[in-house]
């Protein structure tokens, strides 16, 4: 086996890890946390069926492939839960060098370029970047409005700090932002967020 | 919120039920098993990154797609092991089914778009399909060869069997083949996978 494959092959390996990073998102029908391979690979679907509601053209495969790797760095980092300001400050510095070790494995090509496409993710700075941070945002929602809203009620988070988050939704779809506050707003109405 | 976004999101929310779909193997660190979920993910950043084996030239998110949502039907039909022989002989009975009731929930252009991208899949009539199916078979073998070949143990599948399924890795990249031969034979010396 050549130096090229045997590094791609132990960075498929490596990212198996992923499997056991625990969001604080529960699966539908109030099962278990969901980890971040299955948030990612939802996620990734999503963007193709809904890329119709972004914004701005984006080129899909691009957004997919953003998705599918937004997460790995928490290998090494860790999953911040969206509403933990303590762990949101250190996030920024603990993914940087989880960045630098995990990419490594790969040829030095294709570290380059999966290196670069999430720090456009992170960015917000392209039509891609911004469609994939609105799905990293309704993935969850879908579930825990599935889940009468379990995950915010776990964390008492109040419907301000959500939609601190949501209305972000809307750099990359206005679409998406709307139907994310039509089913927020049903939310506080239903007392499974508080106001 | 209007019928087709409504629909959308309702095979969203429908798929997420792939994530309770246990397959036979385990996830690396002699880990719990693996769902389908997971394992979709994890061949979609696998095609990415090993596009360049490809025998053919490839539509990459073509294949990507492929690798998400190739599993879905499974979420109705459950999961048919690589080696069940008389689980084989109904899985394509079951798929049919499964298949027409899970895209039935999206509107009728994505239903037609995904079945469509499914039947491909299942009948490697492309080469995005071929190489798809390559990934289908070297995502479980590098986890299942980091943990001694376990999976093969517990099903006391022998070497033959094994090649049987290996082989059509060939149909997508000769080199992932060669690369799976080397570990497969690796495996045998060891004792791991009986001749």
């Amino acid at each position: 086996m050549d130096e090229r494959i045997r590094k791609q092959l132990a960075f498929a390996l490596e990212i198996d890890k992923e499997k056991n990073i625990l969001r604080q998102t529960h699966l539908s029908g109030h099962g278990r946390r969901e980890n971040d391979a299955e948030h990612a690979w939802h996620m990734a679907i999503m963007a193709y069926l809904l890329r119709e509601y972004a914004n701005e053209e984006v080129n899909i495969t691009k957004v997919m492939l953003m998705c599918l790797i937004h997460d790995i760095v928490e290998i090494e980092a860790g999953d911040t839960y969206a509403y933990d300001e303590e762990g949101l400050k250190s996030q920024k510095e603990r993914e940087e060098r989880a960045k630098e070790k995990l990419y490594s494995l790969l040829p030095d090509d294709q570290k380059r370029e999966l290196v670069s496409l999430f720090d456009e993710f992170e960015s917000y700075e392209s039509p891609e970047a911004r469609f994939a941070h609105a799905m990293d945002n309704v993935q969850p929602l879908i579930l825990n409005d599935s889940n009468e809203g379990g995950d915010w009620k776990d964390h008492q988070v109040s419907a301000e700090l959500v939609y601190g988050r949501h209305k972000k939704t809307k750099l990359g779809s206005e679409k998406l932002y709307e139907v994310s506050d039509e089913i927020l707003q049903k939310n506080i109405k239903k007392g499974n967020l508080k106001e």
